[in-house]
């Protein structure tokens, strides 16, 4: 059989590295369009005249954007077989991409822990993205629960990587020459800098957008991601599309503009959730907590660690009594972001 | 609280200058998705080599395209707390927008008068927008109706702008170098020429084109216009997400390429009122009536002064019997165009 | 009228040449979108870096975005007013088209036969496609019936043109500097070479993908096709909108990515039919029979002769019993493609 079957549970081993498929070169035109899926207003991924004002060469592509294009390639070969993706962290972007650049991307299993079930297991992979200079962009963990192709083969030995809670602060990489010394609030949008915000303070990003199902399979389609429940009516008995978590965080990051239009660039991910299943006709909300703050070794450059919960329909409870996630919930994002001082 | 709730009617002032947020770089990749968007056909907007026959450098960003990155930019800061956008005049296209440019506007405030509810005025605004050089690209006045914030404020003096009611043809704006000496008929589609049309002549445009809902909501994402109506199924009590008036706009131009495909550049707009909301599921038609001609410096290219209305299914009675427009006029816009003598 | 009626029946001449409107500048935006209208995995087609080590510049646009460019350009003037597609023949690329190219087409009247009832005609055409620099980058033949405008008029004299069945593997262009001496299979995505493929195997592609309305107009529109079936619901009496026979040959020329991941380029169409309309909602599948196998005059690439059949819903039966095609199929597809060897 020629077709990609994906890959069992007990294809994968510790220390495997597995390179991924279809190189990508990602320019204007992925741009243009991923500022049409989403309402992505971020002046630094929307203008090269801004950019070039905090010391980059030109705008990057948006930071969620180069993550999808990563990630995507990392399907076929790690979550084709998935029943759930489980969760993120130690996500760090290193270099920004810009148009014209062509990526791909490599995961390595750190990780196996077969269920007691015997009929899935948990794979923890460390994904790292590509420039054509060979230079490591992006990376990020994440870990999927895999179905066995045999329930009688025997489990492997657990190993349950030691991962980070939180990136720390000192680790996030400052691009070459990135500083916001020359920051224009006008343009931006927002007036709010680093010392305005406190943590502990929430804030509720208002706006909300109704997703339809045109829009959320030309985002996964752009990013090669190729899960079929997410393009096929019958792959789900109940014959609905569930949409790309991706596609809920790119919404909702956009949708943070509004209270944090200043919080230009995505730099780490401590841990993300995707908590409920999104469908064409749900209306997503977000809203954000200010975790915590750093300096940067950059004086211009602040960093702020930011809790962003994406709900269907306004944001009403975040977990039930039994401290679990209320049916509402979509995404638990927590990330830093660079923000100006 | 950090998010933008858009301003009141008693936060305007006449005089005063609002910078509008978020500058964009635009380039092939919009022009590529408006093409995908609206049936444009219009030679000079799809080919670099047609556009360099007349004298241009390439092909510029569409007329409109350009027009919706301008406005778009000022509705959080105009028209957020809008009620109705109530008109156009004097909108002038200055420069062409190339691929790589990056735009941004700002607006003056040049009139304003409380409604007589007391709840409600009427703002109007002198919009411009800036290439990257600082060069100004575009400008027009548009005046909405904005709901006060609070009803006991007292009403602000009333200022009423002077509006032309035509842009001059003196007053239209040939790009440098511009001409049609070299005009390939067989390329543009359409053998009809400036002297071809008579004053009062009715064009019906034919075709008619189905909206739906994830193309409206991408090409008015695209030029970052964030009002909630057309997002959100939960912003109107009837649920349903109102089109954007740019997109009817572009959608009758484009259609209007049947009838008039050597009308390659829009150069003014008049006068411009979005008669009745538009849904998705709704057919788009077009028909236009030729107003007046002019002669240009340039004796190659002329100026034709057009009405487009865009109506709801095929065109039908213009206003009913007591002088109001029909259920089924979306829109009502007179503009200039350029043509070749 | 000034509005296109389009051409009828009678209209056509054998030997007439007509020049197709419109040229075209294609660029990344436009391979953004195919990219995400598609699930285009073709690494040729997707990777810069990937296209120069198999010889070439930088990464063309897609075969068959290429193709419905030129094809699109003929609509107006050949299909206006015809019923039904009915084939293709002797489609052949010649060169390459890369990003920033201006294309243009022509269409020369090679066939014409009035049917028996003495209302309709079968046109054959010609139609080459060309770049800014006059080459020729595709040609290719069609069919259509076309409605006669006077049921009167007499009919022409018959001419039906001698068309090949399959174009010679001999006659295959190999663009300048082509080979995959250099050939990444880790990144291609396929460990499958032209070896592995035998002559009458079978090839389930295996994913489906459910089309929506927005897609399929967008994607017409972005070729300039203004077939009124695509786009208005109110052009044909059932209500609904007929999708471009285009789209469904690019969603299976991408789902046939599973299965056929190596066989990266179309260089020629034997033959071609859209058998049965699809409409929006419909779930798209794909399989492949080989077909035949050649050598090319590069040793690192070798031709398979490919059919591929797109269905409605799982792959089943082709042909009924009285051998016609089962209500299913919707795309019966026989094409030459180059594959490393």
């Amino acid at each position: 059989m020629k077709t990609n079957p994906g890959l069992f549970f007990e294809d994968y081993s510790v220390g495997q590295v597995v390179n991924h498929a279809v190189p990508r070169t990602i320019g204007t035109g992925e741009r243009a369009l991923y500022h049409a899926l989403y309402p992505s207003r971020h002046a630094l991924f929307s203008s090269d005249v801004f950019a070039q004002s905090c010391g980059l060469p030109s705008s990057p592509i948006d930071d969620l954007a180069a993550f999808h294009v990563i990630f995507g390639k990392s399907v076929p070969d790690i979550s084709l077989n998935a029943i759930a993706n489980l969760g993120y962290a130690e996500a760090q972007w290193i270099l920004p991409v810009y148009p014209g650049d062509t990526l791909n991307s490599r995961s390595t299993i750190i990780g196996l822990k077969q269920n007691s079930n015997g009929k899935t297991g948990i794979v923890w992979v460390r994904t790292e993205g590509f420039n054509q200079s060979k230079k490591k962009v992006i990376e990020f963990v994440r870990w999927v629960m895999v179905r066995k192709r045999d329930f009688v083969t025997p489990a492997p030995k657990a190993v349950i990587p030691k991962l980070k809670n939180v990136v720390s602060s000192k680790d996030l990489v400052l691009p070459n020459g990135f500083n916001f010394n020359s920051y224009n609030f006008d343009l931006s949008g927002s007036s709010y800098i680093f010392e305005d915000y406190t943590i502990g303070e929430i804030i509720d990003h208002v706006d909300g957008v109704t997703v339809s199902e045109a829009e959320h399979m030309m985002a996964t389609r752009m990013w090669q991601n190729t899960a079929k429940v997410h393009f096929n009516t019958q792959a789900r008995p109940d014959g609905v599309r569930l949409i790309y978590g991706g596609h809920v965080m790119s919404m909702a990051r956009a949708l943070s503009f509004n209270g944090l239009g200043n919080a230009q660039m995505i730099v780490a991910i401590n841990s993300g959730a995707h908590v409920n299943p999104c469908f064409a006709g749900d209306t997503i909300y977000a809203w954000s907590e200010v975790v915590d703050c750093a300096d940067t070794s950059e004086p211009s450059v602040g960093a702020l660690r930011l809790r962003l919960v994406a709900t269907k329909g306004e944001a009403g409870v975040l977990k039930t009594e039994d401290g679990r996630y209320h049916d509402d919930v979509l995404l638990d994002l927590d990330y830093w972001v660079f923000i100006p001082k």
